[in-house]
């Protein structure tokens, strides 16, 4: 298969596989420089790259005109055209966010632990960069510089691949990320954006376990499952956040009401909103009228079990066993009355998708029971899940909540981009 | 496909999936159990296994008997034949062993980097097992014992698949395991010993997604590289130890003879002894001598380069391309001489296996660039790769070492067996 790579420099037609091996080979060679290059260098080709993109406002902008006329014109979804969209203040959010990272400590060559042991030796860890970073998203141009910014600070070369709807937006900005690196001394192919909408470049991208090291896709679930299925690399991924709190017999009814209202009806289209309202029956007595009035009043439709419906079946429908591990991502929740603790946590690591999940609860002792057995990458006690944030957890930024329990877990932000290795410190010392 | 399942309480034929599902269901029930058990309760077993394993020596001897029997008739190897052997020293060492991981602190449970954020929250880590662990290994029976005494310290439940060679072995220490958990009131399925022979059963195994988190394959490198290609479920793995002794121009010629021979010399078959030695240049003519005298009179073949050779083309033969990247797990020792260190840096991470390599010098600057440059799992300055060990690094014992980038890197411990949770601590707290 064949396809025309257009770019200012060149315009040449190449192999797909040709193409992406190269830009893997390019990225392994740049990540090699990159893996060491000092943190003055890295914060000036972040810094380059803001003033670059502040420069070529205008040129982003009508790039971004051509993106959104195809979109319009090929019938894109209003959401979908609002995402795509690349306005003053979104420029000004990507300028911010590499001026963020700047400022965020550099986590590459931290040593830690490090403690002599009885043969002498001196043993630690010294955090490394991952290496070449590949990175699918769909239609957010802004996500090319979240992603690069990310990978740069964090020493891995990364390849991007975003949405077709947005190649030339992309483009646009990936002309500035080059021009910083370059004007920074650092290889131009430390960051590297895929320059076709050819799909068969992902399926090729996936299977380049020899110069790629890990995949972060980002955007919704048919995607991510896609990635994680077709993809013989390592991927760093969640699918759903089907988040839970539990209100506790013994929780305090204004934190229970002022925690599950949160919880729910801050953002609706967000992971770390909550699916579904656990209440303990010895206290739905006493909460329920209350959270039904207050999420009816914020016209969220209810569904619930037998028991939940029976406390206003005009406001509550019944839900059916799908509810319980469905992500509305939308105003609609569904609300179980459990016995007791035991019968929560069950529930939450039975139906849950390990995100996050909260308990509300004046008690100790079960405070500490359910930060322990519940299997998810955040549990809280009384803390609204809508704080599962990478911001909010003093990680600088996300790059994305892993679900998986292997690396990374929960948000995932520079730290989750690198490694460890050990040093050993000797003075000729030698294994007896 | 079926398959005759014998023990002593039960002997049917099964189909295969069917006995791998159930043991896979059967660990994933017991890892809810297992998960946040206390320490004490998982010291008491592992204590228990060890008294059930004392007062059982005879029965694991006479089963071990007759493995050694059918062994020698189907002619294996006395190498072989050496590691299915379990003498009463090594039932002893078993014993030492699980004493030694009781004395381990508990990993499970830990909190760290509890610290309050601006909002009032209070956002820490909180170490948890991974779940349920599939480790494959080879001959030696005694693997068995480290490896559910590991998992079961981290709070993970094990399913556990050894050599055929060494069923009976396998099956009779199982039995203790089995008993050591009875009474200590955990699950029996904490850990699980596969009790079939059929191939079959691995390729099953590395199909359970649903019920194994996470795979360990101890043996040679075709065991290795067959899990590596055919699991869908991720593998921790080392495939091989290339390791290097570097010695700079501004080495301690002392440090660098000691260090040069017990990295290659201490024990030959282990993957943390170097098989290339890499000299600079200026130095060469100082060293070489002693190096290649104290090498043939330890009888370690040598080959090297041309500059290498000319010292001495009596004791060193030419090397090959292969010799750069062949471990030889034998008295055999390729030497390079390079310009410099750079020279030395790019041949190590480009013939090396990501495993252990060490810098001899007394140069600062050289010292922190080597450490920071080389991208293996442990990097080392003025210490001998003999020390590249999960006890030497004080991680109590290891099951493997790492030599991949995601999750566990280096001797994997009881730490590598665990991964952290976020956890999120409030009074009440939403997100504004």
């Amino acid at each position: 298969m064949s396809i025309a790579i257009k770019n200012d420099f060149e315009s040449h037609t190449v192999d797909i596989k040709q193409y992406m091996a190269q830009l893997g080979q390019r990225a392994r060679q740049a990540a090699d420089v990159l893996s060491y290059a000092n943190p003055e260098i890295k914060n000036a080709a972040l810094l380059n790259i803001a003033s670059a993109i502040d420069k070529h406002r205008g040129r982003i902008r009508s790039e971004n005109g051509v993106d959104m006329q195809a979109g319009k014109s090929a019938g894109l979804e209003e959401a979908m055209l609002d995402r795509l969209l690349l306005s003053e203040v979104r420029i000004d959010a990507m300028i911010d966010g590499l001026k963020q990272i700047v400022s965020l400590a550099d986590p590459v060559g931290e040593i830690s632990e490090l403690a002599y042991r009885p043969s002498g030796i001196q043993v630690g860890k010294m955090r490394v960069p991952l290496g070449v970073i590949g990175i699918i998203y769909e239609s957010r141009p802004n996500v090319t510089i979240d992603a690069a910014g990310l990978c740069l600070k964090s020493g891995n070369a990364s390849i991007l691949r975003g949405g077709k709807e947005a190649i030339h937006s992309n483009q646009a900005i990936y002309r500035c990320v080059q021009q910083g690196l370059k004007q920074a001394g650092l290889p131009e192919f430390c960051v590297q954006v895929i320059n076709t909408v050819d799909r068969e470049a992902v399926a090729e991208m996936l299977k380049m376990n020899e110069t790629i090291d890990v995949i972060i896709p980002r955007g919704g679930k048919s995607l991510i499952e896609r990635v994680a299925s077709e993809s013989t690399i390592p991927v760093i991924k969640h699918l759903d956040g089907i988040c839970h709190v539990y209100i506790d017999d013994r929780a305090d009814h204004r934190k229970a009401l002022d925690i599950a209202l949160n919880a729910k009806t801050r953002r609706y289209g967000v992971c770390n909103a909550i699916e579904t309202l656990l209440v303990a029956d010895q206290i739905a007595q006493a909460v329920m009228p209350d959270l039904i009035k207050a999420f009816t009043d914020k016209q969220v439709e209810l569904r619930g079990c037998p028991r939940a419906c029976r406390f206003d079946p005009a406001a509550i429908a019944a839900a059916d066993d799908e509810d319980w591990e469905t992500e509305y991502l939308a105003p609609i929740l569904s609300i179980k009355i459990v016995d007791d603790m035991e019968q929560a946590i069950v529930h939450i690591n039975q139906h849950g998708s390990n995100h996050t999940d909260s308990i509300v609860t004046e008690d100790y002792t079960r405070a500490r029971e359910f930060l322990r057995r519940v299997d998810s990458s955040s549990v809280m006690v009384n803390a609204s899940t809508a704080f599962a944030d990478g911001f909010e957890y003093g990680l600088g930024a996300e790059i994305g909540i892993s679900t998986d329990k292997l690396h990374a877990r929960g948000p995932v932000g520079l730290m989750g981009l690198t490694s460890q290795k050990y040093i050993v410190l000797g003075d000729g010392h030698i294994r007896h």
